[in-house]
């Protein structure tokens, strides 16, 4: 048996003191890196509009809190293009649209003769400057219609696979913006339900929507087409979609169909247009605390700038009523620190998406 | 220090073979007993409807199985009247309809000389039996529309504290099959998402979906009001219900909803009429393994007997599809042990739903 050296009182004291300031500096070390680690949204700027956000999630979040809310009442709905992704200077589910006209022209001879098809065909900016929601209808039918839901699916698949963004050169997949994305994922983390509540075509976002923001199909609610059930002789059933729109889901579209596929008020809602600004004010009706936000595009170095005086107007009553209501403004260059996700290695979009959280 | 007792080798070896025996017989008790107490659905009879249901939940959620499903595609649809609660002699939203157009009566002097209200107002039973679609949705839109989706949940609402079967003298939300709501337990314990997809018009059944079968609000898919946006002056913002059905869901319309709101292709779907067929055929129509289930309402004395010879027929196709495609025929005589619930305390149905699970 060895025996323990013996120390001096005054050795002990300095011991212990040592010990003491190595445990205390140790601590506090450990709580800023843990402090720095847990950031909910690290590509979100410190300040107000961030202090909003988070406090407000906490806020609901937390059993002790005054304004705690079950976590089953805990909704959140997005908005898509231009709030989660760019949607400048085309619409992507536009860009789809056109070049399905130009794969399926040869099988359309009279398209070349006729409008829309015809401006599309031609690459006529100026006719396609002026088309109508009637034309865009015209082309969502014969572009998203005539096929099962499933088929329709995987040629959104496919196409999003190898088109790209004409400024970024990066799949539109990969134009959605890093600080929704931990958005999205901190929200989750505090037991909310994310749902996509879009005007672009419900079956064209499921095709991403899963594995780039983690919203599973049944929290995509968009426009639909009108679609037909068919027993097929072999006993397969299949949903036949036809060429035509069934619901718009845009401006007073978006609380109207939120109310009849959630039956809820969501606690918070993310917008950035006109079209989202029924969709705030529904999220705003209701007795218990709740956020609206909308994302104003004025980064014109980074991304796009966009709004009441620069472009056509389609953000300016949703800004003056964001004004009014004290709704989060959220500035796209003050507060967005990133805009998108580092770059996946090349060949990883067509792994499996990992199961998301619902 | 205490010295251990020798003990001599025969003793050594007598007390082994005691420890393992007392061992065995403990955990063969426990294993029965464990067995006994975790049969995920008591009120279903042994036999081989149950063991081909249990199997198939098991088979599909187990991860070291051939039949593994992830966790995410894990999705059960429902249909309500005659599947999850007793749907005769009249089925309970009539019931409801019928005491509405009563209680709306005295505003509607006119519905006194007017079919099909008056036919309701007289208890002209002759001229009720022959109501066509037209009528029923014509007072359907009469007493589901003409105010706000939350006041309409509301009266829904109250009216189910006090409605009662005219039989069995209970609430309607205790007229619930005892064994279905098992069957919806295990189905959550196991991962599924269950969705209730009815004919019944959405906020009727979202009255008390929540607190009755623990199905949330966005779970549940049924026919729906037309429905209009409004912006109060003072900033409220309210979805007014017109008079007016905006979708049947029932028959085709049930796969086509499915489609629309989940986007999903359900592994399990359970239904009981030929309203439900479709979504049978629809879950049917996939690679993966699924299960289909007809509830077959065989028992005239605990409940009521109602399929292709003595009804109206509404069984009878899809009762030739559920032979033909070996889906699972229930007995309701053979295979419901007990029919309903045990009868909760008085006053517990006020009490607020415990959080229900997704």
């Amino acid at each position: 048996m060895t025996e323990t050296p013996a120390f001096s009182e005054a050795g002990v004291i300095f011991m212990k003191q040592r010990v003491c300031s190595i445990l205390f500096l140790s601590v506090l070390v450990f709580s800023l890196l843990a402090g720095a680690a847990t950031d909910p949204l690290p590509s979100w700027a410190a300040g107000s509009r961030k202090d909003r956000l988070v406090r407000f999630v906490e806020s609901v979040s937390t059993p002790t809190e005054d304004h705690y809310v079950a976590e089953s009442e805990r909704i959140a709905v997005f908005d898509n293009d231009g709030t989660l992704w760019v949607e400048h200077p085309v619409p992507t589910e536009i860009v789809f649209t056109f070049d399905r006209v130009r794969a399926l022209a040869p099988r359309h001879p009279e398209w070349a003769q006729k409008p829309p098809f015809q401006a599309v065909l031609n690459d006529d900016r100026a006719a396609m400057s002026r088309f109508t929601l009637r034309d865009f209808a015209i082309l969502l039918g014969a572009t998203h219609g005539g096929m099962t839901s499933g088929e329709f699916r995987e040629i959104a698949r496919v196409w999003l696979k190898t088109a790209k963004h004409p400024r970024y050169q990066k799949l539109y997949t990969e134009c959605v913006y890093q600080p929704q994305l931990e958005l999205l994922r901190f929200l989750r983390s505090k037991g909310f339900k994310t749902y996509i509540v879009s005007g672009g075509e419900v079956e064209f976002m499921r095709a991403f929507a899963e594995e780039v923001y983690g919203v599973p199909p049944e929290q995509v609610i968009g426009t639909s087409m009108k679609t037909v059930y068919q027993l097929k002789p072999d006993l397969d059933a299949v949903l036949n979609r036809q060429e035509e729109i069934s619901s718009i889901n845009d401006g007073p579209g978006k609380p109207v169909n939120i109310d009849l596929q959630i039956g809820r008020h969501p606690l918070l809602a993310f917008g950035n247009s006109n079209g989202d600004q029924q969709m705030l004010e529904h999220s705003a009706s209701q007795t218990r605390p709740s956020l609206q936000l909308l994302l104003h595009h004025d980064d014109g170095v980074r991304e796009y700038a966009y709004d009441r005086d620069t472009s056509n107007g389609r953000l300016s009553t949703a800004m003056d009523e964001a004004l009014r209501r004290n709704w989060v403004l959220v500035s796209f260059k003050e507060d967005f620190k990133t805009v998108f996700p580092p770059a996946r290695p090349s060949g990883s979009s067509a792994k499996p998406a990992p199961p998301a959280k619902r």
